[in-house]
């Protein structure tokens, strides 16, 4: 890498830092939903909020996990919730943890090498972990919406 | 900055490329809107979309022209549509212009600095410029359900 004509925009440990404050986020998005409406609550024949973040479960820890190991998965959407939002969040922590456990294994060249993650999406390192992110901030919003349709107020989306 | 304690994620120039693709998807759910609906249509109390639009529109361009100039402005959330999408969808691609020419002047050590955009909202370079994206993501995530609430297919999330 050269520094003369590569700029950082960010730092890995930043990018972590953000990365787990979109999880925070998300988590207290998932709290905010009465446990019934979690699993049955929908708008335009959209999915749960509960399928989503059954989707989320699927990309980022076995994802950041492929990053590391090199060895493709196909990808899970779907979990063992046992109809709990209390069962939800520990796997959504556990899946922090290990998220922080797994990052500082990723070197800095790993982020611009290139990844067909779950043996389907190609991309670089970067854009998948970007992906990861900006997908979740896409179905958290539309959380937001469920949400203000039940009349509940969304957790304030600046606070990570 | 040492190259032994910070690693890159993410240069300025891919950095500028992801949120410009994140504008172009943004711009075709402007355009997936019908011009009364983009108007008028919300759910669960909300905001319309273009009210969203007008947000992201005082924020991305004025942003960056901030984060360039050190000159601060307060954040104007509303501009003169003219009750038209393609005047919206014509102030978006100017803005987007904008930036592409603003952007090559932030200097690498400007990422890391502190700034209180707007007067008001206090944080790094960096993360200032990922908010700009994580909300336009955020409220674009709220348009894909207007959309599918209108019956409406939004364009596929991955491409950009």
């Amino acid at each position: 890498m050269n520094a003369t004509i590569t700029k950082t925009a960010i730092t890995t440990d930043d990018l972590l830092s953000h990365l787990q404050g979109h999880r925070n986020l998300t988590r207290r998005t998932i709290e905010a939903f009465p446990e019934k409406e979690f699993f049955n609550h929908s708008l335009g024949g959209m999915r749960t909020f509960a399928e989503m973040i059954m989707e989320l479960l699927g990309i980022a820890a076995p994802g950041v996990q492929e990053i590391v190991s090199g060895k493709s998965a196909p990808l899970v959407e779907h979990v063992d919730h046992e109809n709990s939002k209390a069962k939800m969040l520990q796997l959504w922590d556990e899946a922090t943890a290990q998220i922080n456990v797994l990052w500082p294994q990723i070197s800095e060249a790993r982020f611009q090498e290139n990844i067909t993650l779950f043996g389907m999406y190609e991309g670089t390192v970067w854009s998948s972990l970007f992906y990861f992110i900006d997908n979740e901030i896409h179905h958290r919003g539309q959380g937001y919406v469920y949400l203000r349709s039940l009349g509940i107020e969304p957790p304030a989306f600046y606070e990570r």
